[in-house]
C-alpha cells in the first residue's frame, strides 16, 4: 500500500530518512521541506572551508561523487520531492496535514501525510547582547555563513577575531582562523577550561596550551557584556574584564532544539525544549516521527534524557526513521556521548562521561590519567597519548574514557574502542582485557587502553595513590608549605637539571636504588613520586609502601604529562 | 604468607606474570628461568631491525625508559631473580620442583616452588627439508636471528630473498627485505592467498597487488622441496615448480607450542599440542599457571579451543597470572582474533573469522564488501578504506570483520571498535548504531562502520545483491559465455573511457535516467550494475527490482574495488 511521507527539514536528518524509506518503499512517495534553500549540507565541515582546508562551499553540498545535492539531485536521483524556501507553519494532526508559508512569496498551503517527520534541526543559541547582529557576527550554521565568513576574511577585513565559547565549534573555528589566515583570534569561554564538563581540567589545558603555542589567546571565567561597532560593524567585544579588538565574532554558545511546531501540535515536548521520541523515534502520535538536532535522547550512562546535537547521530536516527516509516521496528537505543576535535597538530576525544559529569550525575567515581607511547615503544614514528579513565567506585564501571593525542586517528581508535562497548556497561576488566590489534606500527605489545584499565585496577586496589598534574601543580605550587618531599625515581642523568633549578625540593633516588637509599627518603613527610610517565614511580610507591611509608602520592603521567600540562620546574 | 613463585620462560608472559605478582606481593620471591640469554624481548619487533626502522637490535630488549631488560634489571628494578641459560629439563609435581640444566656447563639442579607458571613459548615450524638447516636459512626468532639476517644484508651478501610462507611475519620479512634493501624478494605460499584464511582472497589481493607494486614477487599454490646451496650456504630454493636464486631464507611456517614439559608432567595438553588452561590461566594442577605461546585458549566464536600465539595475548594473560599467583580470581575469557600488519603504505586488519573460516566452524554466512573514504568526503586528506564484514544468516550475528586500508591507524581503529564487542556476540544492529567519535576530519558522519552494517543488512533483507571485486572479475572474465550485460550507472563522463575499450560490453546509463531509458537494459539478460563504489548502483538495483528485472546484481565497492583488486578493463 502507496504512503505519503512528509519530512520537515532537509539538512541531515530529514535527507536521510526520506531516501532511506524510498529504498524500501519506491512505490510510496515522499515530500521533504526545508524554510531555506539549502538542503542536505555538511554544518560540520564549515569549520573546514573558513580554514581553506576545504577549497569550495559546494563541497560542503555535494555528494563523494561530486554532485550537488539539490532539490534536482534529490528527485532524479533520490525519488524525493523537495520544496525549498518552504515554511512548515503548523501541523494538524486531526486532519493529517501539514500547513506551509512560502517564505518568498507569503503563499501558503497545506500538504496532507500518511506519515510525517520533524527533522527540524537546531538554531544557534543567542546570547540577548547589544550588537548582537551587527555585521561581521556569526553563527557557524550554513553553507552561507560559512561564506560570509571567509570572504570578510580573504578580503583582509579581518585583523581580530574574537570567538566566544570554548567548545568543539568555538575551537574548530579558532583554529580556522588562527592557523590558515595569521587572524590574531582570541577564545572567551564563561567557565575556566576549553570543552568544559567534556574532559578533565588536566586534559583541557594540555589542549589549551597546544592552541596557544600556535596563537590563540584564551580568556576564561569571562562573560561578554556587549558587542560595540561602527556604522554597524563589529570593533570591539567587551567582556566584564576586559575589551577586545574585533572585525569577526562568531558566537559558539551551542544550539537549542527546534521543537515549537511540534509543541504547538501537542506533541511531547521537554520543558527546556526537544522533541521527546520513544526507541523507535516516535512522538506520542504514532504517525509522527522525530529525531537529529531537534529531539532528545537517553543517555545510557545515566539513563537520563540528553540533548546530543550531532550530524552522525541525525544520520543513524535517519535511517532507523525511515525503516520504520517503512513497517519496520528499528530501534536507537541512545547515546555514549562520544566525540573527537582537532585542535591544531592536536586532538581531543572523548566518550561517555567525564569525572566532572559523573559526579554531577551522581555517581561515586574516580579517575586515572595515563601517558604512553601510542605504537612499540622501538618503532620510529610514535607520539605520546594521554587517556583518562572515570570509574565507579564500587562498581568498577567504567564511565568513560577521554583523551588528548596527536591529529593521527590512533587515540581516537581507542576512544571508539571503549564506545562500542559502553552501552552493555563495561566494567575494568573488560577494558583490561581487551583484544586490540597489535603490531608494532600500531601499538604496544599491552595496549595502552589495556593499562588504562590495569591503573584504574590498581588505583582502586589502593597500590596505585596518585594524582595527575593538575594535582602535582598544585603539591608543587604550595611546597613551602605543604613541605613535601618530592622524589624523582628516574637515573640521576634524567633528573640533574631539576635538582640543579630546585635544590631544595627536588630530590632523586632512582627506583632500582630504593631499598639501598631509604635513609635518604623521609618517613615524616609526605613523598610525592615522579619519574617519566607513573610507571618506574608506581614501582618506587609499592617499594616505600613494604617499608612502612605511610604518605606517599604518585604523579600519574610523570614529566610527560607534566610537560604537556605546562609547569614552571 | 611469603611464597616462592618460579616461572620457566622469560620472553613475554613469564616476565609480566612475575613482576605483576611481585607488585602484589613485594615480600614474596619469584626465580624466572630461560634456557637462552636473551630476555624480555621484543620479538614482534625483529622485522623492524631487519628493515632498519629499528636501528639497534638493542632497541628490541630495553624499556621504553632505554634501560636494557637484563637479569640486574630484574633483580634490581623489579625484583625478580633470573638464572639466564638454564633449561627446565622436568617438573616433579609430586614434590613442587623444577629440574633444570646449565645449558653452558651441563650443570643440573632443582629448584623448588609454592606455584609454577609455565611460559615455554613456541618454536618455529620447521618444514623437514633437505637443506634446511643451511647457513642463510633463518626463522624469525629471537634478536640473535634478527642481527645475523641484518648482517647479512648489510654486508651486500643478499641480492636474492625467498620467504616461504604468507602470513604475518613472512609479509613483515617481505616488505622487511624489498622496502629498506632493494632485495629481490620473493614469497612462496603454499595456499593461493597471502594470509589465507583470515582474510578473504579480495582482500588478500588488494595487499598483494600493493606488495607486488613495490617489488615483492608472489608464488602461490607452490611448495618447497628443497633448499639448496654450496659450501653449506643456501643459494637457490627449490619449488614444485620452479628455483628460485636465494642468498636468504626465511622459513615463516607457524609457530608449534613447546608444551612437552607439561605433557610429561602430566598436564593437560592438547593433542596438537598446547597446554590446557581454565579461565584463570591455571592448569589441572591448581599449583601451576600456563600462558602464552605455549598454551592454547578459547575462541569467542567458536567456543572451540584454539591457538593463537600473539606477544599482545601473552601479555595481558601475563597480569592474569601475577594477579592470580597472589591470590586473586582473574579471568582470560578467550580470545575473538584480532590482527593488524603493515604492508608497505597499506595496513590488513581484522577481528572475528574471515567468510572461509566461518563456514569451516559450520556457520551459515555471508560477507560484504565495502569501500568507503575514511573521512568526510569533503576534507582534503582522505583514503578509502575497504572493509569486509561477516555475518551469520539467521541470527544476524556479526562474526567478523576485516580489512584493508592506509598504513595510518584509521582502519585499525574500527577493527579495534568491533573486536570491543565481539565477545558480547553483536549482531549487525549493534554495529549500524555504534557511536563512533565524529568530526570531519576524523571519519564520515555515517562512519564506514555503520554502513558496513547497513550494507550488511540490506544485503540479507535481499534488496542489495552483491558480488565482491572478485566476483566481479569472475563475470567479467566469462563475458562472453555468460552474456551478461554490463551497466556503468555513473555519469556519462565517468564511462567514456570504458565503453570505448569494450564497446561490445560496457554499457551506461546514469542510474538518476535509468526510468527514462529502460528499454536500453534488456530484461533476458542478466545485469550487472556498477558505480564508483557500490552505492549508487544499489540505488540503481532498486529501481530495476521495481521494475520487474528478475537477474540484477550490484558490484559491491565498484570500480575503486575493481582497481584495487586489479581486473583489466
Amino acid at each position: 500500500m502507496s504512503q505519503h511521507i512528509v519530512v520537515i527539514g532537509g539538512v541531515a536528518l530529514g535527507p536521510k530518512a526520506a531516501c532511506r524509506f524510498k529504498r524500501l518503499e519506491p512505490g510510496s512517495t515522499v515530500t521533504m521541506i526545508d524554510q531555506s534553500s539549502l538542503i542536505s549540507y555538511g554544518g560540520c565541515g564549515i569549520p573546514y572551508y573558513v580554514s581553506g582546508d576545504v577549497s569550495d562551499a559546494k563541497e560542503l553540498c555535494t555528494t563523494s561523487f561530486h554532485m550537488v545535492r539539490s532539490p534536482e539531485f534529490f528527485k532524479e536521483i533520490k525519488g524525493v520531492d523537495v520544496q525549498i524556501l518552504t515554511k512548515a507553519t503548523r501541523i494538524d494532526r486531526e486532519n493529517k496535514e501539514v500547513h506551509v508559508e512560502n517564505v518568498t512569496t507569503g503563499e501558503t498551503a497545506s500538504i496532507s501525510y500518511d506519515k510525517l517527520v520533524i527533522a527540524t534541526g537546531a538554531a544557534p543559541r543567542k546570547l540577548g547582547l547589544p550588537g548582537e547582529d551587527m555585521q561581521g557576527v556569526s553563527y557557524v550554521c550554513n553553507p552561507d555563513d560559512a561564506t560570509r565568513i571567509r570572504e570578510g576574511i580573504s578580503k583582509g577585513e579581518v585583523g581580530n577575531a574574537v570567538i566566544i565559547g570554548a567548545g568543539f565549534i568555538g575551537l574548530e573555528m579558532a583554529e580556522a582562523f588562527a592557523d590558515m589566515w595569521g587572524v590574531e583570534t582570541s577564545v572567551v569561554e564563561i567557565t575556566d577550561q576549553i570543552m568544559p564538563r567534556l574532559v578533565s581540567p588536566a586534559l583541557a589545558t594540555m589542549g589549551q596550551k597546544h592552541m596557544e603555542e600556535n596563537g590563540v589567546n584564551f580568556y576564561f571565567g569571562e562573560t561578554v557584556q556587549a558587542i560595540e561597532g561602527e556604522d554597524g560593524r563589529v570593533t570591539r567585544v567587551v567582556t566584564n574584564k576586559r575589551t577586545l579588538d574585533a572585525d569577526a565574532v562568531i558566537i559558539a554558545a551551542g544550539v537549542v532544539p527546534c521543537s515549537d511546531i511540534a509543541k504547538d501540535a501537542g506533541l511531547n515536548v521537554h520543558e527546556r525544549g526537544g522533541v521527546i521520541v520513544d526507541e523507535f523515534m516516535r512522538t506520542n502520535d504514532p504517525d509522527i516521527y522525530a529525531g537529529g538536532d531537534c529531539a532528545l535522547v537517553k543517555h545510557l550512562i545515566t539513563d537520563q534524557p540528553a540533548y546530543l546535537p550531532l550530524g552522525s547521530m541525525a544520520n543513524r536516527q535517519g535511517r532507523i526513521i525511515g525503516t520504520n516509516l517503512a513497517g519496520g521496528a528499528s530501534t536507537f537505543d541512545g547515546v555514549v556521548g562520544s566525540f573527537v576535535v582537532k585542535l591544531f597538530e592536536t586532538s581531543m576525544a572523548g566518550t561517555g562521561m567525564s569525572l566532572e559529569a559523573a559526579e554531577a550525575a551522581g555517581f561515586d567515581a574516580i579517575s586515572v590519567l595515563l601517558i604512553q607511547l601510542d605504537r612499540a615503544h622501538f618503532y620510529p614514528t610514535k607520539e605520546l597519548m594521554t587517556l583518562e579513565m572515570i570509574v565507579e567506585k564500587d562498581s568498577r564501571r567504567v564511565l568513560g574514557v577521554q583523551g588528548f593525542g596527536s591529529a593521527g586517528d590512533a587515540m581516537v581508535g581507542r576512544i571508539n574502542a571503549v564506545a562500542a562497548l559502553l552501552k552493555g556497561k563495561p566494567t575494568i576488566d573488560d577494558i583490561s582485557n581487551m583484544e586490540l590489534a597489535y603490531s608494532p606500527p600500531f601499538a604496544a605489545a599491552m595496549d595502552i587502553l589495556n593499562t588504562l584499565a590495569n591503573l584504574a585496577d590498581n588505583a582502586l586496589l589502593g597500590i596505585n595513590r596518585g594524582v595527575g598534574p593538575d594535582g602535582f601543580k598544585e603539591l608543587w605550587d604550595n611546597r613551602e608549605e605543604r613541605a613535601c618531599h618530592f622524589l624523582d625515581c628516574r637515573e640521576l642523568a634524567d633528573a640533574e637539571a631539576f635538582i640543579e633549578r630546585n635544590p631544595e625540593h627536588w630530590h632523586n633516588v632512582p627506583q632500582g636504588e630504593i631499598y639501598k637509599r631509604l635513609e635518604e627518603i623521609p618517613q615524616d613527610k609526605p613523598v610525592v613520586l615522579i619519574c617519566n610517565t607513573g610507571a618506574r614511580s608506581y614501582e618506587a610507591q609499592i617499594m616505600l609502601d613494604e617499608k612502612g611509608y605511610k604518605d606517599v602520592v604518585n604523579v600519574h603521567g610523570g614529566m610527560a604529562a607534566i610537560k604537556k600540562f605546562g609547569v614552571d620546574l
